[in-house]
Order: structure tokens, then C-alpha cells, then sequence
């Protein structure tokens, strides 16, 4: 697959430099990397201090797997929107004739794709995904709805891209709050204010507003348009190496539509509505590196010290 | 897809007593499963502790992620071994109507299988896969060979199973060490024996013997017969629910098979030699729960205390 969009001159400049100093490891396909220790000692202090300040939701913690059930991916209605971005899993289940066929195309690296079918499951795309059906299986929401901590875990989005902020697997650091509108409202709005203050802390100077996702086609630009018309996301951007700000957190606020799609219903009756936020933490990573510098020793003590990073 | 064993009477129950108390959560696919935060506190419990024990080797901590260069995966020879296994990674590349047309299968519950290319990238079936490619770019190895911590990754084998201890995905604490062939020996056989000390002071009577990895077909019999009279496997085991004891540990030594495969040399010239071990972490939080009780409260306080658990 061809990356989609040409990166700026300073995206091209900062990841040759991510790369030389090993803060990031190519892999030979674009936005897959491995990490070097001191890229993950800093990704690992944000998911940290997320926490500390997470800690007021009381929220539960779950962990999911990077693999989704195909099934919840496709009752999630992704596909309708964003048919571009997901990634399914597939694999053998030929004879010994057909293995001994595929590895002999494998190891000439010509196609195998034809020794390949579809399987139960595909990468998860978003990591509140895993959330909905899980507490869909447990009954109906108590009074006060609930809120889920998903943890940091790895999501994929099929869009390879020179622009080092623009991983095709990054880990999206999730809480999920599943209730009535008025409280799952005002939780996003409370989160939006924690998030500023998150990250103008680190030195970042935050920016925020309405945004919408990344519909595919003609009929996205309609659906892009109705989600700012409704203000139901917000994201909000530190700089990096792009010409604008990119966006480090996004808040969404699905009203019905996980609820609905995977059963989610109240024991009072009445409607549940959902959202999410979600942080990335390798972005926030890099935008902490383009601020203050690839060198961690030299940053402001005040950022380290919130990081608790020596 | 559908299991391959039928899981033992004990294997079911302690899946449905695993789902009972939400340790583990049910996705619905056989092996793919969400983690309770009494799950996880524990899994991560011990990966500090193997942290702890591989201070001594000094190693070098890189990451990646769940999801391998397709490329990687044909030079790696895995799918000439292990083509049952692997998972491969397909995308939609269509127009709008086609996308459309996906849509429509999909929200069906059809197969949509058609409307999906193969990718660039693969998920990772072994932590230390990235690692060899990793290494062989930054040229020839020093005089010691290097060790590297891979960390505890999610890794995926396509083998869907109503064991509890046969996931599709899990996470693999895997080290990895390269260069000369007595030292790459020497440096597995400490770690068997610092493996059997650190499953003994968490009172699960481990055993360790030469092992075979599960290669497919007949011709894989050989292979594994093979790897046995040459003992380039070692395993060590637990019980945990089956009619034997299951694996929780593995030492695998390559001889030159990744060197040669990915090009790795040595700046003396000689020969490069390779070996990883590998810890499966959930294998060792069921053998945990299966020793100790579900319950971490009730658990031998000197447990609790070598895994820095209240």
C-alpha cells in the first residue's frame, strides 16, 4: 500500500532524527515501528500520569487484546465509515500440498494471498470498541451508568504515512463512560478541562476544538460535516512537525449509537448514551520531543518532574 | 474456525470459573479473551518479577508491536514450520460502491471476505520476530553479541480453544540473545535454571525437558523430532487444568537459522548464533490461580510478597 498524503519537510526531518537517535526503530513498512527504551520511558510516563489523573473517575479497569471479534466490528458499524482504516486477520487452513505452496510464494516474497481466508478476527480500531459488548453481556446499566478504563492498547488504522505521528499501530490510552446523556456529557466536558490542563502542564500549549473523524468518500464529507454541525468531537492538538497542530486527545460523544447497535440498555428504562476519550500516547510522546528537544536530559525540570521522569 | 483439542473437563471448568468471577472476559471467539484488573495486577505482578531477574543480564530494552512487516515474516522461514499459526493482515483498497457493497455484507453478518487485499503487515506470531531484522541493520555485532528485552508483547497463533491456556492472543516476555555460539549456550542454560528458581518461590513445582515446537504435517513430525535429539528446545511446565502439565516457559536456541535468514554477522567474523527465551504471562497468572485459588487474598503470603502483591 502506498502512503496516502506527503509528509511536510519537518515531519521528513523528525523522524530521519527519531530514527538515527533509536528513540524509534524502522521496520521497512511506514508507521510501524519498534521503540527504543528511552521513547517507551517517556510513552509509559504520560499513560502514568493519565492515570494519576484518571484516578478521580473511580473508573473500572479492563484490558482488551489488539484483536476485535469480527462480529463486534461489524454490529459496531465501522465499516460503513470507515471502510479504509480497518484491518482484518486471515490464515491457512489448507493441506500439507497447499502449505508447502504457500511457503515456497512466501519465500520467493511473491503473493500468497490466494492460501489466505478470513478469520473470526480482525485488529481493533478504536479501544473502546472491545468495551460496549462487554458491558452490553453483563445486563442493564446501574443507576448511575459506569466508566471503563481501557488501559493503553495498541490500535490499527490501515494508512501508512511518512508523517512519524501517523502510526498504523499506536497505543490510544481510553476511558469510556457508558449513562444517561446529562452524565455522560458532562463527564466529556470535565475530561476536555482535565486534558488542557494535562497538557499544558507538560509544556505543550494545548489547543481545542470541534473536529470531526475521518469519513471515507463523498458521503463522509456529509457525515464529517453533521458530527461538527452536533459538536459531537473534540479533539484537542499540541504542535509536532505538521503545517497545523495535530490532535493528542479526542473526545467523542456517540449518543445512542453503541448503546443501540450492542444492547446496552438502563435498569431505570430510559436511554444510555456513550463516549470516549482517548489520548495518544506516542503522540503526546512526540509532541513532548518536538517541544523540548530529543534529548530527555535537557527538557525543563518542571515537565520531567510532573513525568516523574529523572 | 473452529478448536482443534476438546479442552479436559478441569480446562472447562476453570475457563467458566475464569469468566464467573471476571478475571477473564468473554469475546465470544474461542482464545480471545478481555482482562479483569484482578487478572491483569497479577499478569503484570509478574512480569516486574522477571524484570527483576533479567537485571542481572543487562540487556537492552527495545519494543514493538503486535503487528510484523509482512517481508520479516517470509525471511523468517516461520510459514515453511508453522503455516497453521500465522495471521496475516488484509484491507480494503476499493472505491465507493465498493465500500458500499461491503458495508452491506458486513452489517449482514455475510462474508466480506471478497472486498479484502493482503497488506504489508502481518501480526507477529514470536516477540523476538522484530528483533533479528532490528539487530542485522545496525551492522555487524560487537565483540559480546548483544541481549535483547523485547518486554511482554502480544503475540498471535491462529488456534482457537476452549483451553484457557490456548489463547489466539497473549502476551510473550521474550529475551533475545545474539552472538557467539558457547556464549548464546551458556546464556540459555542460567536462564533455565533462574526460571525453575522463579516458578519455585511462586510455589508451582515447575519441570523443565527437551520439547518440540508444534511444526504442521508430517513433515513437521520430522522436524520435530529432530529439534528433540538436537535438544534445541527446552521447555518448562506447570500444572495448570490440563492432563499434563503445560508449558509456561521456553528456551529456544536457533543455532545460525535467524543470523543467516536476516543477515547478521559478527565484526570477529565468526559464526552468530541465536537464542530467545520466552514466558508466556498469562500461562503463569492461570498456573497462579490454578495452584493458589482464584482468590489472590487467600494466596501464601510468601507468594504474594515475591510478587510484590497485597
Amino acid at each position: 500500500m502506498t502512503p496516502t498524503t506527503a509528509p511536510t519537510p519537518r515531519q521528513t526531518a523528525l523522524l530521519a532524527q527519531l530514527l538515527a537517535t533509536g528513540l524509534l526503530i524502522d521496520s521497512g513498512v511506514p508507521g510501524v515501528y519498534g521503540r527504543g527504551a528511552a521513547f517507551e520511558e517517556i510513552r509509559l510516563a504520560v499513560d502514568r500520569l493519565i492515570d494519576s489523573v484518571a484516578a478521580g473517575d473511580d473508573a473500572e479497569a479492563l484490558r482488551f487484546p489488539p484483536v476485535l471479534p469480527r462480529r463486534h466490528l461489524e454490529t459496531s458499524g465501522y465499516l460503513a465509515s470507515f471502510p479504509h482504516l480497518a484491518g482484518t486477520i486471515f490464515a491457512f487452513e489448507g493441506d500439507e500440498q497447499d502449505a508447502a505452496a504457500q511457503a515456497r510464494d512466501a519465500d520467493a516474497h511473491a503473493r500468497w494471498d490466494r492460501h489466505q481466508q478470513m478469520t473470526d478476527v480482525v485488529l481493533t480500531p478504536a479501544a473502546c470498541y472491545p468495551v460496549y459488548p462487554a458491558i452490553a453481556a453483563r445486563g442493564p446499566l446501574p443507576p448511575h451508568g459506569v466508566c471503563i478504563d481501557a488501559g493503553g492498547a495498541y490500535v490499527f488504522r490501515c494508512e501508512p504515512s511518512q508523517d512519524p505521528a501517523r502510526m498504523q499501530m499506536f497505543h490510544q490510552r481510553e476511558i469510556v463512560r457508558l449513562g444517561e446523556p446529562e452524565t455522560v456529557a458532562a463527564w466529556r466536558n470535565v475530561w476536555r478541562e482535565r486534558c488542557m490542563t494535562l497538557l499544558d502542564d507538560l509544556g505543550l500549549e494545548p489547543a481545542t476544538d470541534v473536529a470531526s473523524d475521518p469519513f471515507f468518500g463523498r458521503q463522509g464529507r456529509m457525515l464529517a460535516t453533521s458530527q461538527r454541525q452536533q459538536a459531537l468531537k473534540f479533539e484537542v492538538s499540541v504542535a509536532i512537525a505538521g503545517d497545523e497542530p495535530t490532535a493528542v486527545a479526542s473526545f467523542n460523544y456517540h449518543r445512542d449509537h453503541f448503546a443501540e447497535r450492542f444492547g446496552i440498555l438502563a435498569q431505570t428504562g430510559g436511554a444510555v448514551h456513550t463516549a470516549c476519550l482517548g489520548f495518544g500516547l506516542e503522540r503526546i510522546t512526540l509532541g513532548l520531543l518536538a517541544a523540548h528537544g530529543l534529548d530527555r536530559g535537557a527538557w525543563p525540570p518542571g515537565v520531567r518532574l510532573r513525568l516523574g521522569l529523572s
